[in-house]
């Protein structure tokens, strides 16, 4: 449902909506990159503060910025909520609930003091980079990105569910061969290794000992080096894909008769009547 | 050799084939899905059971799901046997083989204790999803994936009796070069390193501890991070290939005045004379 | 600005100009490839001193090697000074500065005892192999990187922030899940960590140990390993688009006589009426 | 130098030769992989030997097996000796050394005891798999792996050099970091650390410590990760581009004057000489 303030509501307020929401006015803009600028410094805030040694020396000053933040977040909720056309609407829209929840941790500690942590929340607001993005000429990109992932959704569906049999096969065998010694403690733990192992990540905290399990990892390391070319092959196949139907180029002439374009380079005769082009 | 029933054969008969076999229509479709369900349920039973603490608390309960499964599994399996036209072609089949395979385990338990671990054959039943996948818009996809990877599999085995030779040269030198000490205790053990390290995963386990042995090592890691490239390569052009031949298409058609080939799919009239084509 | 001597300069000083800091003469060319032996060489000799048990038995001799190849940087970069027509210009380049920085700390330890240590910046004067690439073959190939890099440095840096975003939501989910446990001591490691497990690098040095923490390490992993898809599918459909289109080179002529265009790049008469171009 | 034996020679030795020297007929096949299996057996029986367990159980009859296999490879060494025209050039040539080589460690050991562990140079024999590569299917294959890597090898070398001057500054920059500590010992050990991190194997063997050495980490690791797209990108777009290549299709036409090909499909007249096509 649209949530833009109609033609017929107030001037401030269509003025506010377009700095709030939009970025495509200098005000916007601005405002957008305020907001950016303020999620990242609350996110750090909240990073130094998870550090023992930074929060026994200046956590006062931590949480005051803390506080600082989650009040400019809540203006900034309030004043969201007052300029859009229907604030429930917004409020639980997607966008609208990580705003939301951005803000309550804090407010929550005043009751329950645990709560706090919940802050990480806040990071999910780092999200909205993604709306300035919209600026300029990260919008192909972003888009072209986006676009080819979109049409390889199914390719990649299928490759995926592929990967998670074959982890679940590869995973449980690992646990019957090593005997549930070495750390394959139980079959979800061993699918674990069998991920970390096909993804080629490989942490060591779980790794086979017996020779038979050495085998099928060897295999399964083999397997998923090769099968990485995949998912490549499917987004460069994509991502190359729109280019070369770009290719072949037409002579860029209308035929003045029936009006058909796409001409051949060479052509001196419409294909479509065959008038003289 | 073909299962299916007669056209001679009962209504009921062909009916049953159609649910239980087939996924073209709808009870068809809702067949395979009910199984699928019924084998990732047990599948995950099996796995919660591997657990430890699980299995100290819920054991009696899982043990029951499992022989539940196991009934439901062996009526279908007899239906599977009754329905189709040649028993043994079926039974025999690899599906028919897994599908017994899956039963058996539970009812070995009452003669042997230790064989239910061979219940961790039923994960290979998880396969059947990829029958699920003849269904509707996953059909194409697949069947691109599975198309490049037959039209390459010529390269790839090249490319793996490549890294398998190189894997056992560098394998067997790093046994030498390590004097069989820091966990290079053996020349399989050596290779399966190499394996460990030429696909990235790394797990630590075995590390190179020499000068020496240490920049064979990097000179190893540095040929599978560079060598990831051919099988990427390989699946890409193989993928963007199709879709690139296709890309000019040109009516079959030679005009009948000047000759002029190239004609644009929709072309009636000949872009060089002009000429009805 | 243009740093090269003026045509009015005297002979000499062009002269050396064009062996110092160019490379397409014989003599540049040997120039060039002796202060790369000499970068490389007295690198070679810092590394070596680094290595405790050589320093012990070598570390006067290295010492030597060091104030010896001090001394020909020393040499090189006056006579770099002297011959170029605007000496700060060059001091305050990029390449002037790391020259700089080259010479620096080997002298500097006549008074301070510990700045030896930066001589780890002479390292920095190895990318002057780029320009050695200038040379030859090398050009084309080294250009095409970087071309097909450049253009692909929005569609990059939108990946680059997707990836930290994820990284950041992520680390911190698990700082929370894991409860500050198992080393994931604080936001900022726990970032680490992601980093280290998206990248499918996988230390091992940090790894979770709870069930929920493992999960999501695995759903992590998996996204690391299909999303590695993305920049290579922008950087091969970038690299095999160019040269898709340059592939067609055709001679920039036209036939004065039937305006005929697209000639082989050998052709000496016009393939549509013959004339002589 | 050519080795074959001349026209001239009896038949038997050109006969002996095909056998021995050339794959295309039947009995040539036959001792090709005659020779490649007992490779694989020799190679297998020196990595059991190596297998301490084994050694000790198996160890007389292995030893037997080897000394069988050295035989056999010895009377072969001969026979090839003996059917080539020219013996030193054989002798001489790569080949010929790891054939001479595969025998000479085990009767090495009748002089010097410790000399039998160079029979690992006997897997380097294994290489000649990719002879047998050049039967029927694989020719083409193997040969359009190594035309697109030969046809990438300056813009890999170019890759790789990037690769080693990165690795060298960042190895040098965390030793330098990290203070010699926490496993980076030397500089030329940070290097390795290097090379282990941007190619994303990660042993963990050697990890960063400091908040420092762990932000230059992950900047190397993000690195690393991006840049396994640039060799990527090199060998997709050379596979994907001989396609490409092929696509400009010239008339197939030879100029009945100057034999010239290669023209235009519309073209006319020769692009060479102007005859009329």
């Amino acid at each position: 449902m649209d949530i833009r303030p109609r033609d017929t509501d107030s001037t401030w307020r269509r003025r506010a909506y377009s700095v709030i929401f939009e970025s495509d006015t200098p005000a916007g803009r601005v405002f957008d990159i305020a907001v950016l600028v303020a999620i990242v410094l609350s996110v750090v805030a909240v990073m130094l503060e998870s550090v023992q040694r930074i929060n026994q020396q200046y956590g006062a000053l931590l949480r005051a910025v803390e506080w600082f933040f989650t009040g400019l977040f809540l203006l900034e909720y309030i004043a969201r909520l007052v300029v859009v056309r229907r604030p429930l609407t917004y409020a639980f829209s997607l966008l609208g609930i990580i705003d939301f929840m951005a803000i309550v941790p804090t407010l929550a500690t005043l009751m329950l003091a645990g709560s706090r942590y919940l802050l990480v929340i806040r990071t999910l607001r780092l999200l909205r980079v993604f709306r300035i993005f919209k600026l300029g000429r990260f919008v192909g990109e972003g888009e072209f990105i986006v676009t080819a992932l979109k049409a390889s959704r199914f390719k990649i569906l299928v490759f995926l569910t592929a990967v998670l049999t074959l982890v679940t096969v590869v995973g449980t065998l690992l646990y019957v061969v090593e005997g549930g010694r070495n750390g394959f403690t139980s079959i979800p733990k061993s699918i674990y290794w069998a991920v970390v192992t096909v993804t080629t990540v490989g942490y060591g905290d779980i790794s086979p000992v017996t020779v038979l399990g050495q085998t099928l990892a060897s295999i399964l390391m083999i397997l998923g080096y090769a099968i990485i070319a995949v998912p490549t092959g499917i987004v460069s196949a994509q991502m190359a894909g729109p280019r070369a139907t770009a290719v072949p180029t037409y002579k860029q002439v209308i035929c003045h008769v029936c009006q058909a374009t796409d001409h051949r380079p060479e052509a001196e005769f419409c294909w479509h009547c065959g008038e003289k082009l």
